[in-house]
């Protein structure tokens, strides 16, 4: 009997499901948009239905699936199972577990959608063969995953590892926790292209001045790519954050391995040439300590799938 | 037969070691101060005689002891038994474990005294019937140890848990450590003390003025409770600090515990009803996030030779 796994992967605008074997491929996937108009059960009952006709649809008897491991963005307590809070869905409160084990008579596990990804890329991507590995994800916030020993480290209720939320400003930028200064607030790809439409508005010689009302993380590497001074400035001013974000991540845990992940990971050439020497530069405040590895996530947009599958294994 | 631990709590001035029951209960302790004028060597040399000596002091047959724990200031690689760097005692790749060995015939494991403390409290002390737990042990810097599912992690090559080195403020204080704005630069005794040292030289008016040249954290912490107004803000202030730190470290690891170590936790009340009330009120930047206690140690200074013996157990 062949073990099988669903993962399921909830986006701000779409949801997606996999079925995926135990070495981590996905053997069929389907993704559908949701109504932002329904209400929250409502949502949560339609990716029932839509769980149980993809299980059919694929063939696989009940009883060879293993569960569904879900991955969410937002405050989710995943002992109770319960998306406490999530700004993109404005779910609040909803008991996602126990009104899908209403319509599904399997195991049901979720966590939040950065820790899904982090044990997606630590089990099957980039993090393959590493003990402990930390997590970054840069996208319009900044998600945070630990490993430790080879095991998700959620934290009390599933609320830890918000690696984004850890001051390194006192007093800084608001961040859109309610503290000063987060991470989120200077390494977050929004953070990067709020900074450069404050500088870019000041440059009329830059390329990116005639793209200034479209700027996104991608379009400002693009141009620091190909050359435009004022892009490479604010390009090397979010590097330096980002060092700053890690190291204190290495001294923390001086894990083996950190990955970066979200949107901004595909800028895998300028980051890494931008942050891996300061870090061996600086070796991370100490001598004598470990070298940690930085990588970028290899998973791309399967990480959420497969780190959610991998919940269950 | 019953069990018994050596305890060695390595310190810049004096060694202690105890005899340490299976329940945490110190029997018997001594300590002896160190010629910083001898050779590193002859230093561990000495402490293999001394632990030697002890044992036979208190007539325990070499079979009743489970081995010798250590906890050692400085940078530790743990799985070599090496001290890779102790700026107080001017240690540099010494090994500790292997040198200990020629002499003793038990088992023998090291650790950062910051971690040391961290298992001693965590297992006998404060964090008694914890999970996870943090502690920040505010002294000449700010150690750092780290209880996850009940067991200390250390890091990469016992190289983690480096908490006071985690930057607070880019660009900020100039840290020991060689970073700018770390932890350490403003949540240590020593930060706090240097602060008010230049507060105090503009306020002729404060009590602090007449002791301005001999300034340490527990005076400070005194002149506060008296009523003096310079020494209030300053107090505010460090504690402002601290509570940011704490913050991130809530968010970070989530944990069950958070515990305030070294000599400034004496200020149990001053801390505990500065920064209780903050945490609460900040609610650690979400909602809907789980409670982290505070709490001050309560080992005090056996802390090291308990924390270090645990190693064992």
């Amino acid at each position: 009997m062949k073990k099988y796994y669903i993962g399921v992967d909830i986006g701000g605008t779409s949801f997606k499901i996999g079925l995926v074997r135990e070495d981590g491929t996905i053997i069929n996937k389907m993704s559908y948009f949701v109504k932002n108009s329904a209400k929250q059960e409502e949502m949560i009952i339609e990716l029932a239905h839509k769980i149980l006709d993809f299980i059919k649809v694929n063939e696989i008897p009940l009883d060879n699936i293993v569960g569904v491991g879900i991955g969410c963005p937002g405050s989710i307590n995943s002992k109770l199972g319960v998306c406490d809070y999530s700004n993109n869905l404005k779910w609040y409160d909803l008991k996602i577990v126990e009104i899908l084990n209403k319509y599904i008579n399997l195991p049901i596990k979720i966590t939040n959608d950065a820790n899904a990804a982090t044990l997606g890329e630590y089990k099957f991507g980039v993090g393959k063969n590493y003990q402990n590995a930390i997590m970054l994800t840069l996208g319009t916030g900044v998600g945070g995953g630990v490993i430790i020993n080879g095991k998700l480290y959620e934290g009390n209720d599933g609320k830890g590892a918000e690696l984004g939320h850890s001051v390194i400003k006192l007093n800084g930028r608001k961040c859109t926790c309610g503290r000063k200064g987060c991470i989120e607030a200077y390494a977050s790809a929004s953070a990067l292209a709020k900074e450069a439409r404050s500088i870019v508005n000041k440059h009329k010689e830059s390329s990116l001045y005639l793209v200034k009302d479209h700027l996104t993380g991608r379009i400002i590497f693009e141009h620091a790519n190909k050359g435009d001074k004022v892009a490479n400035i604010i390009i090397d001013k979010y590097c330096y954050y980002l060092k700053e974000a890690i190291l204190n991540y290495c001294n923390i845990f001086r894990p083996d391995l950190i990955i970066l992940g979200g949107g901004l990971s595909a800028q895998k050439e300028v980051l890494l040439s931008h942050i891996v020497p300061c870090m061996e530069k600086e070796h991370y405040g100490f001598s004598n300590t470990p070298k940690v590895e930085l990588k970028c996530a290899e998973l791309g947009n399967d990480a959420g799938i497969i780190g959610a599958a991998s919940l269950l294994m």
